[in-house]
């Protein structure tokens, strides 16, 4: 089967970041691919990549990069599908300011699906929102892990009044 | 037909800023709802209509605030659907960056894909990419779309030629 | 005896820093309780909890967040107490700026009792001024602590003259 | 009957922001005062003032001041009662930056209650709630006002549908 | 003649800003050319702009742009040209912030000369500095002009005194 | 008599700023002189202007200016005498960050003694503090004038009152 | 012989920082005393400090806090003598720009001389310039001083010669 | 041969960073020299080193600094060449912002190249494309420099796929 989500980042030094968006869509089941993809390195291969996305059967593209950070909207700007930007903040940045700042804030026409600082696990999940809005089974997955999210803090909850922290609410 | 995408925003005074997005929807041919969705001052509408987006049939929810916005996130918190955030610089709002941040800077496990400040446009046509990677047709307008704003490009290239300005490239 | 403050925050990993409002209501003598309330994670428990602490007796409810962080503004919406938020500096914050800025600037009709970052020593302290202004007896342990807090430097006054840091003022 | 509430500015230039805690006060029928009170131009004045506010019978102090903004805080170093800081962009401010950032960030000891920029109706809001959770009729006016926020929220929808925005929700 | 220096914007709406690049480079007799190139919007005749800007025989390219300001970065990492970067505050852009970052913080290996928010003058003047560093005529125009500043202010300090402010340097 | 202090500014467009320096010295009797010195447009002017300043019999040096403001600083590396820094929010400037972090960040051995931006008037006080520190004369004047202050603020509070605003305090 | 400089500090725990003043003023033979003095804790020794401090005989007050920092402005507000600010980044501080705003923006008529984040042997060597403007042997202690720093570097140039970078100026 | 490309620095303590520029001229086999030059501590050597700049063969300066680095801006002030600025994350910097807001802001008539923080290993890259442009061997390592950048991202890309991570594109 062909991939659903391609992950590219400008540096392999950007994988210990983008891995959890792997890492996510891997425990949702969505096929996916992640290469090296750089803006400013390699323009004709970034070019290239975003303009035979679509016909290579990618729904969703997810981009991770740092300081003045263009990746994302690049390749937002020469393919139709949606784009997720990953701000990274990268031993070049400015605490991550200029990366938010040059992916968040594309002009009209180009919009970047923006999610937070270092957010790559995010990235993933929204990329399953996405197929899973228009594929039931994902969607029920989707559905059953934002319960799962519940259910670990109510966990929590439990762990907290069993170390002595009274409550009368629960 | 009912909906595919959902606009909603923190108050009407939001409109002016939220039309945008309707008006790009309606441009592709998408169905959509516009209504006042508040966190703060009706949480429990909030609540009711996040949980029902999908099974109402919506595909994609946009959600407009502003200041300490905090609709979109909460949205995102409880339907499984794609839920774009635009950030709004409101009249109470420290330039911008209280919007945005409060938008984009969400906690693992609940992305929202924000956009550029108070660029409802840009969330239309995200909204318009999602839909259009699993529907052929909407996919195609999404590609005509960026070949036009290409054409738009072009034609002002001319108009600054036949304005005086030499060029040799061209 | 039913608590008089409810301390909540979004996840047991903010326990380090929210404990120092925990430790000073126990030093004050005021009842509290202390539990996992996560806005994003756990939506319809944040509802029920907010809606349920005026009629359960709390007075004041502290909550601690961070990154995008909703829960002191949304438990503000639903209940009639006085809310006093917390920012924290949480790893995935942008330097806390995001957690100030989506606590601290709620749009009106709907306060947020906002201390500095990281500050839940403070919330407990303004938790006990609030109640210390009806209960003649807290009143009076507040404005001996304000005395305490001059005692102490009085005597960093007298240890730095002790250690040779010349001083003809005292 | 002596007020419950002091509403101290640093100069009356700074009224035009500060009466909308006024007017919430006078709409929830809180007695209060209003007076100009500098740190900076009359700092034995503020000592007086901060000194007698508890035994003067106030339950609550509002103070508003823009820049290098030190009245809340310094009122809050001296007197027990719970003290609410309003930021005030004032025109020697620089975007508001310095008068949140030296109201909110006091230090360990000294909490003030701190609302957004300019959100003198909040300080009146927050402190109608602090009084009215030890006033069962003042609560009842606050939790009212809140269901009023929601109605007049819910009187949006309505308008929005009648001029044509479509919504298959309500 | 064929031009010495590229002048390119994203939008034809930044020729407000821009032509003052185009201005200073007249008046040093330096030939230019100015045309549209949008990253977003024509990425593909940015990629060709960009690659045959050396054979065309520019020497030096200025490029402006604003918001999330991709096309300075993009054309330096195709051509081996020095690339002289003007960030704009456009309508939608924060305050600057997002334009300045986005082209000033590049990574390694691929170099903005960035010059100051809106200073397109200063764009001009840099490239001026650049060429007559290697044209000996040139480079006098430039010393001549930095006279002339120096001039320029010498004329405003004879103006004050003229204007009765007494000052005993002079 | 040769002036006591010298007022300087990059250019005659910062006089509508720098004009209140002058007027607090003269409401002094303080005497000064006022000229344009600027450091990128005339630096050899600047380093003489500096290194002649204390043989003149200068006490104290108030040098004005915006955008990346090199002014106050350069001149206090030349001269011994204390130099105060006045940044100014110029049409330039970036919100006035820029003019305020080049003036402030000053290098260990050569300070500037900062005021707050646009603060033109209290640079000239002070100056006034400075020289009034070591002339009894002035110092009286000084300390007059804060009680001018107090007096002022003292008028608004009747003034308020006569208002009709209740104040059970005074 | 009675202290000519003050240098307070809000606690113990800024002396790390504060020292660098005291050791600057020994070396050049100034008078001084140091000890703790906090606006927050120690309001009515604050006001004693002072209102004491000019007929004691000093002639500057060095006065160092961080976070909502409002010693040195309230210091500034009570004595006529010139009062110095250093910001201090402490622990409770958002990377120092809480301290520096609220040191730095005063409002007119109460100036305060703020030096740059930490920089507290900049406020020791700018009270040296300031006592040196009216003293002629320290006026040549400072102009020493400078002449040093200058004798610095060039050694650093020398020894960046022998280290074998090559340099056609020197 | 004289040099082509002077670097320099306000210490030595700034050669960790600026030592990156020297590697890549050597290279390029441009040749450069490097020293200390101060603007605060050595004014006159600052003054000399930038008026003798160009007839001693210089073609391009690069100047780093940190903090309020006026340093690249007063250089610039003086020569006629272009003036490449590197800001310096140094230790008494507010996280950059100074050094870059500081270098960058230049007023209309003095522009500085500035490059990103601490990048000193791009602003030799940019002296060589300035240099290049005039130079057709030096132009034409430049661009082998960009043709090996592009080729290690593509060792980086087979690389990951070796390591497992699969991709369809390639």
């Amino acid at each position: 089967m062909s991939p659903q989500v391609g992950i590219i980042m400008g540096s392999d030094s950007d994988l210990n970041i983008m891995q959890a968006a792997a890492d996510v869509l891997k425990s949702f089941g969505i096929s996916f691919e992640l290469t090296v993809v750089s803006a400013h390195r390699t323009p004709m291969r970034m070019v290239k990549y975003a303009a035979a996305a679509k016909e290579r059967g990618l729904k969703v593209i997810i981009a991770g990069a740092g300081g003045a950070a263009h990746l994302p909207g690049m390749v937002a700007s020469i393919t139709p599908l949606p784009v997720i930007g990953v701000p990274i903040k990268s031993s070049n940045s400015i605490d991550g300011w200029d990366s938010v700042l040059s992916i968040l804030q594309m002009p009209n026409g180009i919009p970047v699906a923006t999610v937070a600082l270092n957010a790559a696990k995010n990235a993933g999940i929204l990329a399953a929102s996405i197929i899973g809005a228009f594929d039931a089974d994902l969607g029920e997955k989707v559905t059953a892990y934002k319960q799962q999210l519940e259910s670990e803090v109510l966990h929590k909850v439990d762990k907290l009044k069993s170390e002595g922290w009274s409550n009368s609410f629960d």
